[in-house]
């Protein structure tokens, strides 16, 4: 299976990136299934309904949250009614929609897309994403009930997240990180076989602070005073994140590369 | 000037990369300068003495540190000694040795180094490194008083790196991340000239959790019961950092390319 | 019924004062049920068997413990063999003993202690105490088939506390809090008649820092360079508790009121 | 000197409490001086201009705040137009107005308020308050340049707050805590003479979670899923403080004991 992850789109620039690029990009990438890390699409702070319908529209088979999840308040209705959106395992007790779901990618193949927070350095508390994450890897084994698994680790501590890749390796396709909205350099295949990404980095402008344009938060961490508002940078995105090709019979990921396109990055595409 | 930088050595394997790939690197590169961040190098756990040789031996003319800068007791006289050896400015009040010094980079070129701590998600407090680096950068003006200078910040969380890399664009060569032992794949030169990177990386074993031996973390991670010690990972290490090359008229960056050389990772050098 | 709990026994100081006064306050108070946090007992960082027995020879009949539960190695095997210490219910998945248990306390009447940790400022993230004691309260309810339930909320946030206090108000017979080793000023029965105080406070010397000698705390505060260890404050102990009457016909309080007994801090004993 | 000292002030409840009780209490306290916290006077959140003409009004003589200084937009501006008010000396590189001044307290004496900032466990980082609250005991020396000081120290962790009042020991008449908004029982004269309480709790509403309606932190906590907005709670105030008298020969401490009054918690006042 080919799979193509793209990282937390940040506001307009970020929406309109992934619309440019993402049909031409899933078709010369022949991808079989796309999921989008969309937490950020709707003015950096969460998902709308019409905004995850422009990423559906683009391409995205399906699109994964993180923390904030509910920024936009008409998610927490609209997520029920709409499977093919993904908030964490682990957002809280009572959160509407779903964690996890099994996804038909063509030809007969299933596959299961998860999402869990982790617990260092988040600004809330959430339960264990260990235990979230093992219970459905032994519900939905890899290679018998489904043909091929995504887990977006909706992270900050590089340590956690490394510890999260080897605790699904062998067990999942691929585990790629977000949240931190840069890209990191070191996708690999794990020993038993997932493919591995610390982070996939945001489809944003990279000239701006994590996606907002610079000048608030620069004033917040120089002058320790807040001024204004945070608003999405509105420079070109750059599309980042990870793609990687699965072998069917196994579940387990036979090449596993970042994926950098547009915008101020160096780019960064399989031949 | 042509200046190599590698990210956070780790242990034993991280010590034997340095002592096998940078002779040749160094000479490849044609590299002027060569700073190495060695706060991990001993045990994984800070500098000693005989390490830091042994990294100035392999080719490093200077070694920065980090919130591990004083883990092995012999620092904190040894520093003091060794002026090619940067602990962060603002490490803690009353810490021993520099936090900056201006080095002879060849055919009477000068290049500062300095470093500096981030604040957020780090275990102490620390004074803002923001008025620290400020001090230097308005002491020794980039093009005046020093040919380059390079900013190694070693912090967290990436909101505070990228408004750091703003904050001294255009009044240093290179800004560049440590600290989470992770490298990141958004190499680029800002607006006003200067070179940035969110994180070197570390040199060590990526068959690992940042570089520590896989089972203890992750038993903590997972059971919540610690039961034995850290140990740095003893796989192949892979080489990470960043190459930057700048104008010495200007001490501006002409360019900047991620570096990943031997171990798991997929290799990374400029042509 | 009358019951008294006393907060976090510190270091030797702490013991002594316990062991001397502890067996007269239980006959001055006639208390039927008597449960001490034990967490610091031993040099200030966990408890041992010989330290738990000797609180038990004091007049415990139940030891609470805390985020320091292990940190003295042999309470890993020991907890298991002796059913009147509680460790918190939310520790860790895989700790040792136990976080509730039902005893006796005389002329047929059932007590309920349990323990759950704080989320809030912790050092490790820890499963939600909120979902943990309301287990606990559902499955054992106030005057069916407990006569009295005391909950030991072990945790940092002012906060967490008081909504722990509300969410319990009603189903338990006191809920205090241990951890700040500072005994609150609050004690005070919630409108549906639970119990409540912040922080019981330590039974340690408070001529300290949180009943560590002042030196090496200090210096760490002021100069950011550790030095030495941390080593519990040897001067005399101020026994700090709370002291509660509870319905034996409802469980609820019918009163609440602060105990500080020795050492430095003004005296607080019931008439 | 007789200095009566308040901590902060929630909301409305607040507010009225200050205003019924304030003037008789410092009539029958005959107190000189009085430094009432009014960080949360306006609806929880910061103090406006109307809200500090009230405090003072009711009797206060300074009026300190802390990390929620600015959440009303006004006090940007006002605070640099009335100089009994005092934010925290290290609140930010560019905050406006002051952290300490030096006030008359009547017949000839002087006696001198400074605010800091604790740095653990904070929502954001701040400088160091020990070396600013060290700068100004050693600008002006009690005893020498003034009658009395007082240091609101606006901290969470009970270590850090003990470390202070350790610090400024024989150099200050008193250092308070505020900030968690629960008294503490642990009001003392340390070694050198500085009355010292932990936290002088919060004039407000105690049936609530920290002077908040106790509903929307409770679902935050027990759900995990923000609903509504934070209010403060309404019913009656507890005024919450610590009286101390100081000998104004040397400007220490001669008595310091805790004041409840009104409200629910248990009342106490010096005979
Ligand atoms: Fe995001
Ligand atoms: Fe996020
Ligand atoms: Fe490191
Ligand atoms: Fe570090
Ligand atoms: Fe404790
Ligand atoms: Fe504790
Ligand atoms: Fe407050
Ligand atoms: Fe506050």
């Amino acid at each position: 299976m080919r799979i193509l992850f793209l990282g937390d789109v940040m506001g307009r620039a970020g929406r309109n990136a992934v619309a440019e690029h993402l049909p031409d990009l899933r078709t010369r990438l022949r991808a079989d299934f796309v999921v989008i890390n969309g937490e950020n699409a709707s003015n950096g702070m969460g998902l709308n309904a019409n905004h995850a319908a422009a990423l559906f529209e683009a391409g995205a088979d399906c699109v994964t949250l993180g923390d904030h999840a509910f920024d936009q308040k008409d998610m927490m209705t609209h997520i029920a009614q709409d499977a093919r959106i993904i908030r964490p395992l682990n957002y809280a007790k009572d959160a509407p929609g779903r964690g996890v779901n099994v996804f038909d990618a063509g030809r007969g193949r299933r596959i299961m897309v998860l999402q869990a927070l982790g617990q260092t350095f988040m600004k809330r508390p959430f339960a264990d994403p260990f235990s979230a994450v093992e219970a459905e890897l032994k519900r939905v084994p890899l290679g018998a009930r489904a043909d091929a698994i995504l887990v977006d680790f909706h992270a900050e501590a590089t340590s956690e997240k490394m510890a999260m890749g080897h605790w699904c390796d062998g067990r999942a396709s691929l585990v790629v990180g977000t949240h931190t909205h840069v890209p990191t350099g070191d996708a690999q295949i794990l020993g038993k076989g997932t493919a591995y990404l610390t982070d996939a980095g945001m489809c944003g402008d990279y000239d701006s602070v994590i996606g907002m344009e610079k000048a608030e938060p620069m004033r917040r961490f120089i002058t320790g005073m807040p001024k204004g508002r945070f608003t999405p940078a509105e420079g070109e995105a750059t599309l980042a994140g990870v793609f990687v090709v699965t072998d069917d019979k196994t579940g387990k990921a036979t090449s596993c590369q970042m994926i950098r396109l547009g915008g101020r990055l160096a780019q960064s595409l399989p031949e």
